[in-house]
């Protein structure tokens, strides 16, 4: 049994590799380095310097975000602070500065004509045509309510409405709140890339008290600065305070964490860009800006409810973090070492082609390369089988 | 120093390509070309026609949501409107409609029996054993309250509690507010790629203003129609109203954003799916719908404070945004350029097989592939070596 | 035509594979096995079986949150519930539970002193200079207020403010809410995997309405009650309640799904990890903990509105989901199939290497491996050629 078992051995321990032609040839060779060449330095610059192939990168990071609005509007008869601008007021990533205030006070659940011009009325049946309404105030009665008072005799009323009265009329102008250029928003942001387990921290923790009670960001001179100016970031953006404060709007923070954690993790620090949200509704025609109405609840002493309604136009800011971090890795490392040694050998597929088509002398590169053996036959009988073209007949020693 | 040079350079710029079998029988010949086929088909059709592997992809997009709901509902005495139903009033991408209010009026802070039915008690020593319970109204003070008013003697009381009193009893039966099915629920959605810098809003800036102040979206209709209504949604999802309306319920609005920038940037448009997001829970013994608490607070004359507690059943909406955008590029193009030309000459791994095995003349076939070399011998010696086997041998020239 | 036809068939369905040279060498033989060895055994254990490669993964989840928080919260004189203590109230993936309020009472719009230190004044002019500051409570009118009352003559005053009156004074000590350590948070999570189109909840739906009343969640123990005891939370981040809940703090539960739908769908469970988000911050010297400020606006009969403004301390939680599920899919398998086999091809590369330069017989090997050819010349002209080298002369024939 020993031969045997020998022999196995003998034939599972040997090693095969490609019989290789070599060809002395000054065009291909050179041809062949300098696209071995060029793909190693695709490999190198590309590949390994610019996209750090060989990091494993973590983009899920758990981002916390908490902000601060401080400052100070004014309206010509009262000043208004952070608790009564910001909502919602928990400092959360996304929270809306209100700049114009439409107030509709003393409101009570009743009876009262609509405000909206759509609501207009000659007789009740204009109204019951519109019973059912959802765009109005209120529920449409159908009673079409004409004010005769004051000695005028109007013959255009408007249709009565059930719900909150007096209806809420958005049209008037009022004005906007002043001021709002100056407010500022502390951002406090911190990411953890739990891949790697590094937790960072919008600002460094050596910056002290009095910088930052003082400091205004600014890309260029103040970047670590976690302190916004409303003014900077709509100058930033080449937005119009007086536009976005009457109109409201979206404004994006966009905070992007790109780390390489193979430097110091000092090194890694958030950049901040700005972006109008709604930038692409302003050429519609339908839905500019930004508004959404609320109400404050009273009751009166006897208990009968009544409300003040707001409809609120703000500036909404969100706080969007993206984190990009790469540390280097044995194995993404080792992948793409395999990937750039086996398409060095991909060199030969091109220069396999120049050389067996278009080289003086193809043909005998050809026969060195191409060694031919056909089919079904033993090979005593090989030579005389007719039907076989000895075109790439290789060696001399069949012939 | 010359010719060393030149020899160098003469050895440098060879080139070196593998010796080749071309075995010319029609069997293995065809299963090759076939096997071939089948590979370049494998990439042509699902690698690049359906997996659009030529293209970068960009799934982290930036989205800013803005949300509005329009109309109005009814309870028996009264009108809610959008101030009342909808909580945070901020038409943020996560909202509430409030359909149906346990109210407790006029609360103070004071001592009172607590409502629930596993606070009862006949003595004091059943509160005792109860005080620190969590689960109450308030604070059990361990005293038994036996109401023996109207001549009647109970034994069975209720434990005092401390807190805002009377307790909320939410065991009672209330109305659903009327109406909700016609809600309509307007979404502004704005989403940018930041990879290629691509901006895009959820209704084209074509669209007028009286198409959506009429259009409720509709999967085959109205597919771009920026405005839903709460009964369709409902309804695309086979939801009874009046079941999650009493009860609550979470639904979310999905936006996809699946985006070929290689057409044209117009037919990049979203696609609009809905989910009941509680659905997992429904089977659940415990917690099924969704309501919160929330009060509002009044002061009397007199100063002191008193508040109006709320358990609301709502239905909360959530806009969730997924986004992925592919265009051309060279370097994922290359990528698997590259993998399906090597992916190519895997054929051959499958071919051997056959060709050495299961063919006629496969010992030919292996005599002509494969060369011998035996090892430690020089050439002249290895000839002599008599544990090496020559079943292998492949020139006649060593014979 | 027909052998034309045929001709091009013959030599379109041949075969064409590397010539081998197989090396009968004990140690080069071992060295090439081994390291093919190492290259399946990485595949398989690290590859396949780790990092499950053969699996198509879905990362990008969609998940939905409620929370319910419940327990009393007790001040010296008033019992807080979750109405009061709560906000946002809606049970969303972000809540904070307020642990300190310091109360500005009965505040109206009017002019009054500044509380701050730095507002102190001795004349108009020292309140002039900080006219335009946005970090005091009100607008500075310029007047310095000296309080000469009480027969004791002031020389320091407070500069007089316009805004909300009297001013919030945010150093005073006020008590902290107790109990907070015994709150729940109840947390109801589904999340579903869109690619697999598979669905969780975050717990099973065969838990019972009895345990659920009376489980707090233990990572050992109750690894899937849903119910959150704040003081076993703190104490896993090893945090000091009193500490967190004087200055305020943000608290992270990581919810993971990491499911591997090849099995069971009920064992995809969910594990919760807690962090404290607001940890790199604590070493700053500005700005720690979380606080924020609200209002509760009241109206007198009379019509005037008066506010309640609140300095709120709170603990912010923040649910934060990641989901990361894989499923068997033939197209990652096949890839990584292919990937493994080209790899343990490049076992080759290595023994090459070592074949030809340290092995006993290398020229012996270099001599069967390379055949030459020499370019530009016919085949007889090249054996005059006297600037070529014939070292790597591979066959007898052309000598």
């Amino acid at each position: 049994m020993a031969p045997i078992v020998l022999r196995f051995f003998t034939d599972f321990f040997v090693y095969e590799t490609t019989k290789s032609v070599v060809v002395k040839s000054w065009s291909v060779g050179i041809i062949n380095r300098v696209v071995q060449l060029l793909i190693i330095l695709y490999f190198i610059c590309w590949v390994f310097l610019h996209e750090k192939a060989y990091q494993v990168r973590d983009t899920g990071i758990e981002s916390a975000v908490m902000t601060k609005v401080k400052g100070l509007g004014s309206y010509p008869s009262r000043v208004m602070d952070v608790a009564d601008y910001v909502a919602p007021p928990q400092g959360s990533s996304a929270f809306s500065i209100i700049t114009k205030l439409i107030v509709t006070d003393n409101q009570t659940q009743g009876r009262c004509p609509e405000t909206d011009d759509t609501f207009t009325c000659t007789t009740d049946d204009d109204c019951m045509n519109i019973t059912g309404s959802h765009l109005g105030n209120g529920i449409v009665t159908g009673t079409c309510l004409i004010n005769n008072s004051s000695n005028i005799t109007n013959t255009k009323g408007q249709c009565e409405i059930q719900g909150w009265c007096p209806a809420e009329n958005d049209q008037v102008n009022v004005s906007v709140m002043e001021g709002v250029e100056n407010f500022t928003i502390f951002i406090k942001n911190s990411v953890r890339f739990p891949l790697f387990n590094v937790t960072r921290g919008n600002f460094p923790s050596s910056i002290n008290k009095s910088y930052i009670t003082h400091c205004n960001h600014d890309p260029i001179h103040h970047p670590f600065c976690p302190i916004f100016k409303v003014g900077d970031i709509l100058k930033l953006m080449n937005q119009n305070l007086s536009k976005i404060a009457s109109k409201g709007g979206e404004i994006g923070i966009n905070i992007g964490w790109k780390c390489d954690l193979d430097h110091s993790v000092d090194m890694c620090n958030p950049q901040y860009t700005f972006t109008r949200l709604d930038a692409v509704f302003e050429q519609s025609s339908v839905s500019k800006g930004y508004n959404f109405r609320f109400a404050k609840y009273f009751q009166s002493p006897g208990g009968t409810e009544y409300r003040k309604l707001h409809k609120a136009y703000a500036i909404r800011f969100e706080i969007i973090v993206s984190g990009n971090a790469g540390k280097f890795s044995a194995v993404p490392f080792l992948i793409n070492l395999v990937a750039a040694f086996t398409s060095v050998g991909l060199a030969s597929v091109f220069c396999d082609i120049i050389l067996l088509n278009f080289l003086q002398g193809a043909e005998q590169y050809k026969a060195k390369k191409f060694e031919e053996v056909s089919s079904v036959q033993t090979v005593s009988e090989k030579k005389t089988l007719p039907g076989q073209p000895k075109v790439n007949q290789s060696d001399g020693k069949e012939l």
